[in-house]
């Protein structure tokens, strides 16, 4: 480590040398490319297409590391997966911190390295970035803002419109994010710590496109769970979205955990699951592209889109009941991604 | 105001109803367009042209509120400006807000009233955006994080290398935006109050370009000043620039409150002042360009390209003698933007 101070200043974020330094020495050697190295005020780069798509993401998690990821790989991840859920193939990000002074600067090397990781693998390149300084006490170690650019793929007819007997499939275990964060800010213990499932997903998307599956909507289901994804599709329509209980895949360490804490892992954020509602004649192979991706392993289909059930959602008991999944008011866990 | 609670809470930040009521009720009827109004994770937007620009900023200027503008104004200002520089036409803006819990509404609406009317000035779309809240005490009222994208123009020949005989040029007063905060701040008061510069610039480049100037360099003398610009653009080269003192334009007030607190007007930060380098031959026609457009009525050209002068920046006092602009260490006032 080069940097002289080992905990960020004031100066750092002032945009003169101390700032220059930070850069040089710890952002550029980890996200290094040639739009970025430029550290113009703006990146120039190449974009072929003339539709596309845009988005940002403010990561304010508390705490900054947790079994699965940290801050750094949820930026990343979480404004990639906006990308590729919105049918766009992600291009370019940038992100911007905001650091409290006296934060470590090894912690915010560490972030960093997982930010590169994560983007090495997204196929994603940084290439802009700024750095701002706050006093002691005006914020909370980092706050970490990225946005990012993708190129629309060409859509399958019916995309953005799902219809009643279309399927609904998730691409693994739910829930595993907002219960990896909260048992950590809790510091709870478990034989198996729960780890976040935070990860890109743009490549698991990418398996879903160009084999003429009629894919109608995907999502990564972050704040609010999954089932705050289904209310915001279902809302407004005729049909809703029946679930089924039985086939959610749920990791018997959130389950228990969510029995323990009354809090159900449907409504628990997630950063690296997706759903997908496509047309139900073509769900088997949906689920087989899922399933051949290291991330998908353990897809399943979770229910369907159900004529008359007037913009809600419902869940099949394993007991033979249905009850109602309403939207909820708010993510339960504040400060989750 | 139809806002049920008027202080912001944890809960506005969860992703959930309470986070949906604030988007409906104070961002989209500030920024409406169809590709916000969308409410994607992602926005959808066309976009013409394969070399784009994309910048980004995080802002957390302290007061938030200063004579001449406001945090808003500043978040859309500056990423316009970033993007007008690198000589592209600013397009699309996405915004992030770490909001601290317990903020005024009122003051939100201000902010994003402020934003709305720059960007409106500026003639982009805010596309995209998202919102966190943390526990009191963790931010300082709000930090805004925006990002841009724009087209890249047909740039010039010689675009990117200015060389000696070049002129250099501003666009008016230097260093209002350092002290308008400053004061603020530390509220003093003056019989006419300091206003910061606080502007976009796309519509004042736009004036030079496709006039046959010969245009060299263009940036916006943000923290650091008019001196960090020109240190930045002479460094590594065999050349220099030679500013001339009297041909500056600083306003009375802020050479004033400069001299009392010792801080030199070139290095206080700006937010529409723009610094172009122009061959000399050009120098009277880009002038003329500047002064006919509202935020150019005081342009000067301060100073030259200078051979010999080794990557240094240097100033002839207006008492005939030369000394040595420094590049700062960082900006002198923390939080100015």
């Amino acid at each position: 480590m080069k940097v002289e101070h080992d905990r960020i200043l004031l100066a750092h974020g002032g945009g003169g040398s101390l700032s220059g330094k930070l850069v040089r020495e710890v952002f550029l050697p980890a996200f290094d490319n040639p739009a970025l190295s430029r550290l113009d005020d703006s990146a120039v780069v190449e974009l072929t297409g003339d539709r596309i798509a845009l988005t940002t993401d403010a990561f304010v998690v508390s705490p900054l590391f947790f079994p699965g990821g940290d801050i750094g790989t949820l930026a990343i991840a979480g404004t990639v997966n906006d990308l590729a859920v919105a049918g766009a193939v992600p291009a370019y990000l940038t992100c911007a911190f905001v650091l409290e002074e006296g934060f470590p600067i090894a912690h915010l090397q560490r972030i960093v390295t997982s930010m590169a990781a994560t983007a090495a693998e997204a196929g994603v390149r940084l290439v802009a970035g700024d750095t701002k300084v706050v006093e002691r006490g005006k914020a909370d170690g980092v706050y970490i803002t990225t946005a990012g650019v993708g190129v629309l793929r060409d859509l399958p007819a019916g995309w953005g419109a799902p219809s009643p007997g279309d399927a609904v499939l998730v691409n693994g275990p739910v829930g595993n994010h907002g219960f990896a964060v909260l048992a950590t800010r809790e510091g709870l213990r478990f034989e198996t710590p729960i780890e976040s499932d935070c990860a890109p997903l743009d490549s698991l998307v990418a398996a879903l496109f160009g084999k003429g599956i009629a894919l109608r909507f995907l999502r990564d289901a972050t704040r609010g769970g999954v089932a705050a994804v289904m209310n915001e599709l279902a809302v407004g329509h005729a049909w809703g979205v029946a679930l089924d209980s039985a086939s959610i895949p749920i990791e018997p360490a959130v389950r228990s955990l969510g029995e323990l804490l009354g809090i159900d892992p449907l409504y628990s954020a997630n950063e690296g699951t997706l759903v997908a509602v496509v047309a139900a004649s073509d769900a088997e192979r949906a689920l087989e592209a899922m399933r051949a991706h290291p991330r998908g392993a353990l897809a399943a289909v979770i229910g369907s889109i159900e004529d008359g059930l007037t913009g809600l959602v419902t869940l099949d008991t394993e007991f033979g009941g249905r009850r109602i999944l309403d939207m909820p008011l708010s993510e339960q866990l504040p400060r989750i991604c």
